[in-house]
């Protein structure tokens, strides 16, 4: 019998010899003086004086916490205001605010699947792969894009109800989903359809109202959004987009709602600050997105792999887990932070660094950038 | 072909004519001028001056959100000071902080399960029982508190490695679970404990350092432990506790902490300054414990099924949900707020009130709790 901290134990040990151990570097207030590219912070306002003060005066009034489930003595009336800010924001008719992004998933997918058929993009986020597997219901990966293999798999199915899973914008490759031939699909096979906003938010289409907004979709009630608070707005949390009757079936049935505690007020009040910038700014998310696309721009000079961002999030692919880590390393060395992923958050073989554009970096900033991108790609060749 | 939102309209009516409707009622600062018995508050911590100014200083300092994955911008140095403090104020070896309970729950039972066998207790929380479901192991649930059917599925296993998981505290019924029972037969099986002190800490053992500190266990790296810090700790988040092997394990992968963002710094600012306060007021949770042993005492004399409770959570059962409903809405009207759980949070037929004690409750306080009981006992009768 293996003692169960023995087992533990060997299985770190394979997991450093495969380069994929992780240390947890707790950072200062300015990111230890580091160009900070790795954060989700697109729009730099996680530190801005509005969200700051707007937290401050809900945590006072409200308290530091929601003290209990949304259905018990967590919804407080700026739960409620939060609410009726991210519908009106998005076009959606209403919204359901959950303590984080990854929960507004496991709930939305679980209870709306449920019993039904799932089809879900190889290239979904963690959390949607969780809350298929939480779903009871049978789950159909179908190839990343892929919008026919969705169609044959609906057309196919013995399930009365179907769901289909989307990021709007994918977390590891930064590229846009086809929305709209996905949702003309769904419509046709009587399926709903729910796309993840979280890096679209705040950074997609007019003032940030994301994808399915700028898609011309935001109407409609086959669709269900889930996005998160914690990127683009700066704060923590997330939220579920629908229809009444979905966001009732959530308030009734989503198990990741009911036995959860609410969101923090102080998060509920930094968020809604944030909505009110994006209302009045409306040029922050595409300052966001020109910053992206310069960044991809500087990283395709250098000879490197990445793609056009459709977002903030700009991947540079470079393979096995230990180039990705040295080429991290790099950057810091030249004062730059960036996110360096590898397996299981990326497939095996696609070690990267994700590069993460702020509407707020400089022109001195972006030099820098391309400075240690070119020194990446020096090192990818020695390699 | 149903269209999708007709199946969510006719669920919902469903669950109407079978009294499972929820509605949502936003309150304000002060609970609607009621008498709170219905939060998790069990300190009554989440609006302590002392908590809401270190919330503050926190946001002021390091911004209204941590930015990212706790792996990648996510982890400040408040964020590793507060895991330094609950494996102080617990004796664990080591802490790691989610961003909700829920997560720390999924977290943990999926990663140290994985391919072996999970022994759940029926009584479990809904976290448990969807961490369980993301486990990918064979999930044996066990009659609540049967430590001898813990142990025969054990020893009667086909797979290498196990765990025992357990609430310390039940959500619903406010029993202690049998923890050195359960510890020597999860040792003498080779398999690990996890044990959720999510009600228990703040409230039970010496200066509420919970369930298995008071049990002489706290030190035993067999044992994994999950917190909330949204209860007792007023704040919102949770932790895992336990040996550096398992730590380490959760860091490499840990679905729900890799793929989530980070605490936001002022709930982590309130954690700790619940933990000062814990360590400076050693009468608190014995003022929580015994505020709810008179309210059970109570419900006893008023003829009302409840239980001794091990720590601030009073059930009253009722039976029927629709006379669960209707006993809380009495209460309400007699200026008391209670919970009122229904399927699913409690198996069908066991539709109760939950009380939850706080440890600033007055003598006044519980004379009012008394008479409302009193009227919920007659109107049980008349049903």
């Amino acid at each position: 019998m293996t003692r169960p901290l023995d087992r533990l134990r060997t299985a770190s040990a394979e997991r450093e010899s495969a380069g994929l151990r992780r240390v947890l570097r707790p950072r200062t207030p300015d990111h230890d003086g580091l160009l900070d590219l790795a954060s989700n912070d697109y729009l730099g306002l996680s530190r801005d004086e509005r969200l700051v003060e707007a937290a401050v005066r809900a945590t006072r009034e409200w308290g530091t916490g929601s003290t209990g489930s949304r259905l018990v003595t967590g919804t407080t009336r700026l739960h409620a205001d939060l609410e009726e800010r991210l519908a009106a924001f998005t076009g959606a008719d209403r919204a359901l605010v959950f303590s984080s992004g990854y929960l507004a998933n496991l709930g939305a997918v679980a209870a709306l699947a449920r019993g039904g058929l799932v089809v879900s993009d190889s290239g979904n986020h963690a959390s949607i792969v969780d809350a298929c597997r939480l779903s009871r219901s049978r789950v159909a990966v179908t190839p990343h894009g892929d919008v026919d293999a969705v169609a044959k798999v609906l057309a196919e199915r013995s399930e009365e109800h179907a769901i289909v899973v989307t990021d709007a914008v994918f977390s590891v490759d930064g590229d846009l989903a086809p929305l709209r031939r996905l949702h003309a699909v769904a419509v046709r096979h009587g399926a709903l359809l729910i796309v993840d906003e979280a890096h679209a938010l705040g950074v997609v289409g007019d003032r940030g109202r994301g994808a399915v907004h700028e898609a011309g979709l935001s109407g409609d009630s086959h669709i269900v959004r889930t996005v998160t608070l914690s990127k683009s707005l700066g704060s923590q949390g997330g939220a579920v987009l629908g229809a009444p009757e979905v966001i009732e079936t959530l308030v009734d049935t989503g198990r990741s709602f009911i036995f959860d505690t609410g969101l923090a007020p102080g998060c509920v009040g930094a968020a809604l600050a944030a909505l009110d910038i994006l209302e009045e700014s409306p040029d922050l998310p595409r300052q966001a997105l020109s910053r992206a696309r310069a960044l991809a721009g500087m990283a395709r000079e250098a000879g490197l792999e990445t793609s056009e961002p459709a977002a903030a999030v700009v991947p540079v692919v470079l393979g096995p887990p230990q180039l990705a880590l040295a080429a991290a390393n790099l950057c810091a060395e030249r004062g730059i932070r960036v996110g360096c992923f590898r397996p299981p958050s990326v497939p095996r073989g696609r070690s990267s660094l994700r590069l993460t554009a702020r509407a707020d970096l400089r022109s001195d900033d972006l030099a820098a950038v391309r400075g240690a991108l070119t020194a990446v790609a020096e090192l990818k060749v020695d390699t």
